[in-house]
C-alpha cells in the first residue's frame, strides 16, 4: 500500500476515533448535553465502539490508529519499518483533527459550560492520583492487554504486512471494541486508560494550540509523556512476547 | 428488485425502526412505565438495536431505511436514482406508521402522562441548545460518520446495486448498531442525533396530524428542517469520499 | 428429530431461559443480593442474553422455546403441525423448571425478603395499567417484532422443518437476544413484554402450586390470558406476513 | 499440544482473565477511581469481556481457563486426564497473576482506601447470606449453564482434543462473555458468580499470602472450598448431560 493510502486511512480512522471517543466524554460533563451524567459505564462503552467505527473505517490500512500498535506490528515483523513515520504521523494528526470535529460538535456546549477551565478531561487523561511511576505500570498494562490481542487474536494474526485479514474473522473490529469496553471498565480506573499516544497526546496539542474554548484551562505538559511512554512500552512488551511464543 | 418490493421492505423496515426507537424515548419519559428514568445509555442502546431489528426485516431491499442512506448511495452509483423516490417515500410512510405503533403501545401511558404538552420529544428531536447553523454542523456530522461506516464497511460495499451482501459480513446489520449506538452516546448530546430525515419528520407529522394525544404539544417546525438538512449534506459528502477513495 | 429429542432440547433451553431470565428480576428487585436495584437497563440486557443462552443450548431442535415461535412456524409451514403439541408442551414445562430453579438460585433471599406477597412479578408479568385490550396491543407488537425477525432474518429462513441454519448466519443466537433486549427497552414499558406464553404462564403456575414461598401473593389469573393470547396473535400475525411476502 | 503450551496459554489466559475481572470489581469499589459507583451492570459487563480478552488470548489451548471447564471436558471426553493437573495448576497461578497484576493497577488506591481491611471482596466472591449448603446451589447451577454452553455450543463441540474449533463459530469468544454476563446478572445475586475455582481460588492466596495491601482483611477461608467444589459438580453435571445427550 502506497504511504499515501496509508496516510489516508489512518488519519480518517483516528480522527473518527477521537471525535467519538471525546465525544462521549463531552456529552458526560458538559451541562446542557444529553448525555450529562451518563456515568462511567456510558463512557466505556462509548469508547469502545468509537474504536469499532474509526477501525472499520480504516481496515484499508490495517487499522492500527494507534502508534502503540504501529511500533508493536513493526517490532513484531508485521509492519514494515519504513512506514512507521507515515502511520505515527497520520494517527497523530488525526488525534488533532477528531479533537476538533469534538469541538465543533459541541460548540454551543462548550461556550455554555461553567466550568471551562476544566474541560481538559474532555480531551485528554489525568491520573486521579498523580504518581508517574504507578501511573506508567496501570498504562502499560492496559495497553500489553490491547496489543496483545491485536497480536494474538484470530483477526490480525492471518494477515500480511500488518494488514488485517477481516474476512477470516468472525467478529471483525467487535473484537477490538469489546476489549477496549473491558479496559476501561477493569483498568481505567486510575488513569483513564490512554493506552494509546494519539488519542491522548493528539487531543492534547489541539486542547492547546488549536481549539477555540472560551476560558479553557492549561494541557498538563507535567503528565502528557505518561500516556504516551506507558502505550509505546505496554505494546513492546507485547510484541516480545509474540516474537517469543507465535500464537 | 420491483418497486413494490422496495416499498414493502423499506416501509416495513423504516415502521419497525421507528416505533423500537421512539418506543425506547416512550419507555424513559412517560411515567407508569417500567422503563421510567432508564437514562441516556438505556435511550442509546435502545435506538442502535433498534436499527438493527429494522434493517434486519428490510435486507432484500437493503436495508436503506433512511433517506440520507438512500441519497448517499445513488450519489455513489450503488443505487439506481429512478428509485430514489420510492425509497424515501417509502421511508417517510415508515416513519409515520411507525410513530402511530408507538403511540398505540405506550397509549395508556400517554393518556396518563403528567406533561402531555411535552411529549413531542418522543417523537422527534430537539436541540438542547438552540442555535441552527451549529445544530446542523452536529447532524451533519453524525450523519457523515454512520454514512462513511455504510459505505466503507464490508457490509455493503460488496453488494450489488445497494443491496448490501450480508453473507459477507461478519457482523451483519449488528455492525451498524454498534455505530448507531455510538453516534448516540457520543455525537447525540446537542441535538438528539436525528442523522435520519424520515426518522425525524415521519414522526413529527405523525404527532402534528396524526396522532390522538390528548393535550398534545406543539409540531416546532421552526427546527424541523434541521433534522433534515443536516442528514442529507452529511450523507452526501461521505459518499463524495467514498467517490474519491473507494475502500 | 423424534419427538423425544424435540422435549428434551426444548425443555432444557426453556428451562435454561426462564431460569435466567426471572433470575435477573430476582437479582433487580429482592433484597440482599448483589444486583438490587441494578435498574431497567440491567433487567433488559440480562433477559436478551438469557433468550441468547437458552436458545444455543436448544439448537438441535430449532430452539424455538415459545410457543409463539412454535405457531407461527407451524402457520408459515415450517414446522410439521404434528410436533406442535410436544413443542408447547416442553416450553410449558421449560418454564416451570426454570422457575423452580430460580427460586433455588435465590432460596436465601426469598426467605430474607420484606415484601413475600409481591414477589410474583419476579415470575410473571403485569402491566403497569391495567386495560386488557391496550394490553394485548403492546404484546401483539412485541411479538409480531420477536417473530417477525425470526422468519424474515437469515438465522431461520435457510433452515429446513423449523431448524435453523446456524451456521449460515453472522451472528447465530445472538441477533435474537438483540431483538429480545430493544423489545425490552421500546416495548416494554407497559406489559413487562412477556412475548411468550411459556416465559410466562409456566412460572405462574410454579408461583401458584410448586414454590414454598414464604408468604408469597397471589397469581393475578385475571391478567394471565393476555400474555398468552397476545404472543399467540402477534406471532400469527409475523407468519400471514411471512406467507404473503417470504422475504 | 505440549504440557509447556499448555501452560503457558492457560497461565496468560487466566492471569489476564482474573486482571481484568478484579480489576472492575476494584474500579467499581475503591475510592478514587474512575468508576467508582459504577454499578452491578458495570461489573457484570466487565467479567463478562474480561472471559472474552482471557479466552482470545488462549486459543491455543482451548481457552479453559477454569478447573470446571478442564474437569468436565475430561469427563466429556474432550480433554486427555492427562493434561488435566497441568492446565489446573497453569490456571491456580494465571489466577494468583491476575490478582497481582490488578493489584499494580490500582496500587495507589488500594493505598488510599478508607476501608481496607474490605478489599477482600475485590478479590474473591462472599455469599451475601451464608449458608453454604444454599450458597452450593447457586454456584452448581450458574456453572451448570456456563459449561452446558462450553460443551453444546458450536464453538467447541466440533473442536478436537477440547481445542475449539474458532473458525467454525459465528461468534468465537464472544458467545462465552454473553453468557458469563447474563450468569452474572442472572444467578449472580446471592454469591457473586465464581463459577470458577481458579478465578476465586489464586486470587484468595494471592490476597491472604502475596499481596502487600495496607491493613487487608481475613481471607475467609471457611467459604473458600463453596466456590471451589459448587463450580467442579456443576461443570461435572453438564459433562454427564452431554454424554448422555451429545447434541
Amino acid at each position: 500500500m502506497s504511504a499515501g493510502d496509508i496516510f489516508l486511512w489512518e488519519l480518517l480512522g483516528t480522527a473518527v476515533l477521537v471525535m467519538l471517543g471525546t465525544g462521549v466524554v463531552a456529552n458526560n460533563v458538559l451541562r446542557r448535553t444529553n448525555g450529562n451524567g451518563g456515568g462511567v459505564l456510558f463512557v466505556n462503552i462509548g469508547w469502545g465502539f468509537a474504536v469499532f467505527t474509526g477501525a472499520s473505517l480504516a481496515a484499508p490500512s490495517g487499522a492500527h490508529l494507534n502508534p502503540a500498535i504501529t511500533l508493536a506490528l513493526a517490532v513484531a515483523d508485521k509492519t514494515e519499518w519504513s512506514d512507521v513515520p507515515v502511520y505515527m504521523l497520520a494517527q497523530m494528526l488525526g488525534g488533532v483533527l477528531g479533537a476538533v470535529l469534538c469541538w465543533a460538535t459541541y460548540k454551543l456546549q462548550f461556550d455554555d459550560h461553567d466550568d471551562p477551565a476544566g474541560t481538559l478531561g474532555v480531551f485528554s487523561t489525568a491520573p486521579t492520583i498523580r504518581n508517574p511511576a504507578w501511573n506508567l505500570v496501570t498504562e502499560v498494562l492496559g495497553t500489553f492487554v490491547l496489543v496483545a490481542f491485536v497480536l494474538f487474536s484470530p483477526t490480525y494474526k492471518n494477515g500480511d504486512g500488518g494488514i488485517p485479514d477481516f474476512g477470516n474473522s468472525a467478529l471483525g473490529y467487535a473484537g477490538v471494541a469489546f476489549v477496549v469496553l473491558v479496559i476501561g471498565t477493569s483498568l481505567g480506573g486510575p488513569t483513564g486508560y490512554a493506552i494509546n499516544p494519539a488519542r491522548d497526546l493528539g487531543p492534547r496539542l489541539a486542547y492547546a494550540f488549536v481549539l477555540p474554548i472560551r476560558g479553557k484551562g492549561r494541557a498538563d505538559w507535567a503528565y502528557s509523556w505518561v500516556p504516551v511512554a506507558g502505550p509505546l512500552v505496554g505494546g513492546v512488551l507485547a510484541a516480545l512476547l509474540y516474537l517469543a511464543y507465535p500464537a
